[in-house]
């Protein structure tokens, strides 16, 4: 149950498809070198692979847990994340100011998907963490940023995000935490909170919550949601510890799957009102915890892709290993199950749909980059809001596709996938949580209607629709890609009728089009991991012409690109059909029917 | 989480899909009324609902245990099966004169569904009971079945299927268990098996054992396998329980779910040899022990209708219940998730694969009973042809989507639904076994590739697809039922097309055609599932028009019906693509580029 990154994947998806020559070359983005980048993964896959990845199965078996409001994580984890942070690996994309090493987004994405791949549970609590320190960066004070943010890089302490009230799922209008000011700048908090991941655990000195509460007084509905800042231990002037805060720990679920990372349920102020600061304007939380928000989303979309990854490779491995059954086409005596056709068919699968997660998940997050850092406003805005098109479909498809592929593992695995020793089913089961938190599938789609199709009359999303139809007309000309070309093509339309029919329908019949929101959503993501895996399969041709590279790669990555575009992208066909015309069964029934 | 068995929906299926009046017509039948069906299945919907679903939860969470070679089911389990036996629900499909009640398989498949339904890790006991009996009826000598067959059906005594080793799985050719004759008509059997289910257990006084194992000079692969009796207890000549026999349950697994139904490794003969008698003739065990399969296989396709059922049911009332977000088209506050449109599509996504899986599983039963009791024997055969043709499907098909919809019952329920407790993700962990267990989907569409469709060049295929047509055509011919008609006409061309790649290149290419033989598999179902759903909506909507029965019943039908043909009938086009375009691709790469 070893994990092996795919460092020359990665190198190429990096290099080649999201061109980390050009992000480099914008300024800030200076030490971003294909040479560094390169030895940052090889060092970061070392550390993934050595340390990490062995804690994943034996936390499954022996999942962290509580006692009187205690939390012990499992076995090996408090040591593992003390190295982690010592080695630096929380900083990577972070502020130099505060320790980090202000790396771009695309060199921080293969990181994350080599810390999530060796370990969901483990990687979840620097992923909150993350999203502490983006929201301080963005909307908290200069004290709270210098309080905070260098004790997160170095991983002396951690962060969360609490939004979830038993009430207060995905419509977070509904939360009734309240926070009342005691004039002297501080608030006391009250409430309940579930669902809060690393909400309380023996790895960190000092855990800081983001908490969205209520002022009195303030507006129903999201418009009067706060955010504030409540650490475990409240922080003296001289940043050393001071008094235990009024937040606790009073149970922690017992879930499906990542069952060492511990999902606590936290009690605010039930001992006289818990104390956090407000972190920038009142009734702005929301706003700002969309930022923490938006960079989770992306940042479980890699999850997706790392626990996918990681069922891929273990179902190789089993399929190279294990013995059954005759060579269809050979009459001698059982060979592995790699020979068998349909177990092909499994692994190419597992295999297209992970390398087009990575793909579209790496070049969304060069996207990222350049919205940060290119010198061109204009450049700067495009990149923005084709970045915005892509968070919710990262999230939604890879999280989506995470669930087929690591059942497609345990299918590889035969009867022995479903024994819990073999390791299969724990990333079956894992994998089950990344379409629902930080926002369902659903939600995704919502967003992916709402905010990033219909309020632009669907202008960003008809943009990117071109430049795929332009890879696909580039791949039409040629005679070995041509299929890939027509393909691609075919599937593009589709996703451009669904944009009309999204635009067309969002005012005069809301209830249709988002009837089709999830599919939409799931359309767009095999469209445009489709596109990557053509543009993909343009470059290694291209290679192999001219000799240049690993041939055994380039080949294989034409394969798998040709695997997507037979298999995969003509769902997209399938999808424009139950969107366009499927709406009106989706709503018939009365709920008494149901 | 209560369980109510669909028994509208049964009876629609049975009489008005299925032809149960014409079943009741054939000779032997006589017993098997619509009316006798309507009470035997209230009586069994009230014993599942009652008595053995309310276990299931239970089960799961104290799952069976192993002390010293001793099994312990869950709580609850013994007692229930005790009054499983005492209502005679063993026997239903048993014949009379060893105490069942000798009523075809359409009659008996509402029951299994619905004992499946109640508790998957229950009903496998006499799930493999079942079989056990199906095959001493087909080979056993009268001696056998009179000493185990009426024992079974009381429930007195259960059986058990004995193939798998640890070096032969999928591949039973490499079984190696040794049955030595002992000169007095025995043989003593010596070996170990796993993955045994209900391979011990606390809730019978004995366990009949059907053994796969090797005669000494018994030529290699499947053609020297025998089959053998090998009960836990000898049974002496009065049919009082003798010695403890020499079989030993060494330990049993621990897995995914299905966790209540203890799975045992069985030890042959490990002091001096467990006492076994042949059953039929010597090396012909493969073919026995297939007959039980095809009972198995089917009732494992009923279990994959039965656990989606019971997801539907679950995630129906939540939805119902949980009350998050305002209502789309409206400004009012906070309503029930069923008004949002993207529940309902997942809702009616569950719904109409569930009424499809049903309606394709109860015609097939109906198939196989005209192929037992159809009074001519032409019928008869077409039948049986028929019936074999659907057996991998309605087993590989429902299964599959088993997976799909107890996937989609956890997303429904958001957050809650990765939670334990909540009791949903019991279903996606119960469900992932059933495409595994009595051959993986990959064996099933091995077995519909080459018996099925190859050896006969086609011909029931054709038979079968040229009927989805004719219902196409009708339905094609009436303005309300137009889409349907059409939907299922192109897929049903897909079909052919497949079928006809399949017989055209099945000798020249066998690797390509099985590189695509489980998309076929789907597929099928896809199409022959959409047909009954056609064939329902046809029916429904010439009850509305005349005014008969229940109206809200059959204009939910039809919506149904409208949202598989739009939502997943397309999905056969993109099917046809992989296969008979995809197989390149899927064959690619060699071994070290995995």
């Amino acid at each position: 149950m070893s994990y092996t990154a795919p460092l020359k994947d990665m190198l190429f998806v990096m290099n080649e498809l999201a061109g980390l020559a050009e992000v480099n070359a914008m300024p800030g983005c200076e030490d971003a070198t294909p040479e560094t980048a390169e030895a940052i993964l090889e060092e970061n896959a070392k550390f993934c692979g050595e340390v990490v990845a062995p804690l994943n199965h034996s936390g499954d078996q022996q999942p962290s847990f509580w006692t009187d409001g205690k939390v012990t994580t499992s076995a090996g984890f408090k040591e593992a994340f003390r190295q982690f942070g010592e080695a630096g690996w929380q900083g990577v994309q972070h502020p130099v100011e505060f320790g980090g090493q202000g790396l771009p987004k695309l060199l921080a994405t293969p990181c994350i998907e080599m810390l999530n791949s060796a370990n969901l549970s483990f990687a979840l609590c620097p992923l909150l963490t993350d999203g502490t320190i983006e929201a301080l960066m963005t909307a908290g004070t200069k004290q709270q940023q210098e309080t905070y943010i260098a004790n997160f890089i170095s991983g002396k302490w951690t962060g969360t995000m609490n939004l979830t009230e038993p009430q207060a799922g995905s419509d977070l209008a509904l939360v009734r935490t309240r926070a009342v000011p005691q004039g002297d700048g501080t608030f006391k908090i009250s409430g309940t909170k579930i669902f809060i991941t690393y909400g309380e655990h023996d790895m960190a000195e000092n855990i800081v919550h983001l908490v969205l509460a209520r002022t009195p007084n303030a507006p129903e509905g999201v418009k009067g949601i706060s955010l504030f800042v409540v650490p475990k231990f409240l922080v003296n002037a001289d940043g050393s510890l001071g008094e235990r805060n009024d937040v606790h720990c009073v149970s922690i679920e017992h879930k499906l799957g990542i069952k060492a990372s511990p999902t606590a349920v936290l009690q605010f102020g039930d001992h006289g009102g818990a104390i956090g600061t407000l972190v920038g304007e009142e009734n702005r939380g929301l706003e700002y915890m969309f930022i923490m928000m938006n960079a989770a989303r992306f940042a479980v979309g890699i999850q997706g892709l790392s626990v996918s990854e990681r069922a891929y490779q273990k179902a190789v491995a089993y399929a190279k290993d294990r013995v059954q059954s005759r060579d269809l086409a050979g009459s001698a005596g059982p060979v592995t199950i790699i020979h068998q056709p349909d177990v092909r068919r499994m692994l190419m699968s597992m295999r297209a749909q992970v390398e087009g997660a990575r793909a579209l998940a790496y070049v969304a997050a060069a996207t990222s980059d350049a919205a940060h850092f290119h010198a061109d406003e204009a450049t700067r805005k495009a990149n923005q809001a084709f970045y915005e098109y892509l968070v919710p479909i990262v999230k939604g498809w890879s999280t989506e596709l995470a669930i087929d592929v690591t059942s497609t593992g345990v299918q590889v695995h035969g009867g022995m996938g479903f024994i819990e020793e073999t390791g299969a089913a724990q990333y079956y089961r894992d994998a089950r949580i990344l379409s629902i938190y930080e926002g369902t599938t659903a939600i995704q789609a919502n967003d992916l209607v709402g905010r990033k199709t219909a309020r632009d009359g669907g202008a960003v999303a008809k943009g990117i629709i071109a430049q795929v139809r332009k890879t696909a007309a580039e791949l039409e000309g040629d005679a070995q890609l041509k299929v890939i070309g027509l393909r691609l093509n075919e599937a593009a339309g589709a996703l451009e009728e669904v944009v009309d029919y999204v635009v067309a329908n969002v005012k005069s019949d809301i209830k249709s089009v988002f009837a089709g929101s999830v599919t939409y959503l799931k359309m767009a993501g095999v469209v445009l991991g489709g596109w990557q895996m053509a543009r993909a399969a343009a470059i290694s041709a291209a290679r192999l012409k001219a000799g240049e590279g690993d041939a055994k790669f380039y080949e294989a990555k034409l394969a798998t690109a040709r695997f997507f575009a037979d298999q995969i992208l003509p769902q997209a066909l399938a999808y424009r059909t139950a969107i366009v015309d499927g709406a009106q069964s989706v709503l018939a029934l009365s709920e008494d029917q149901f």
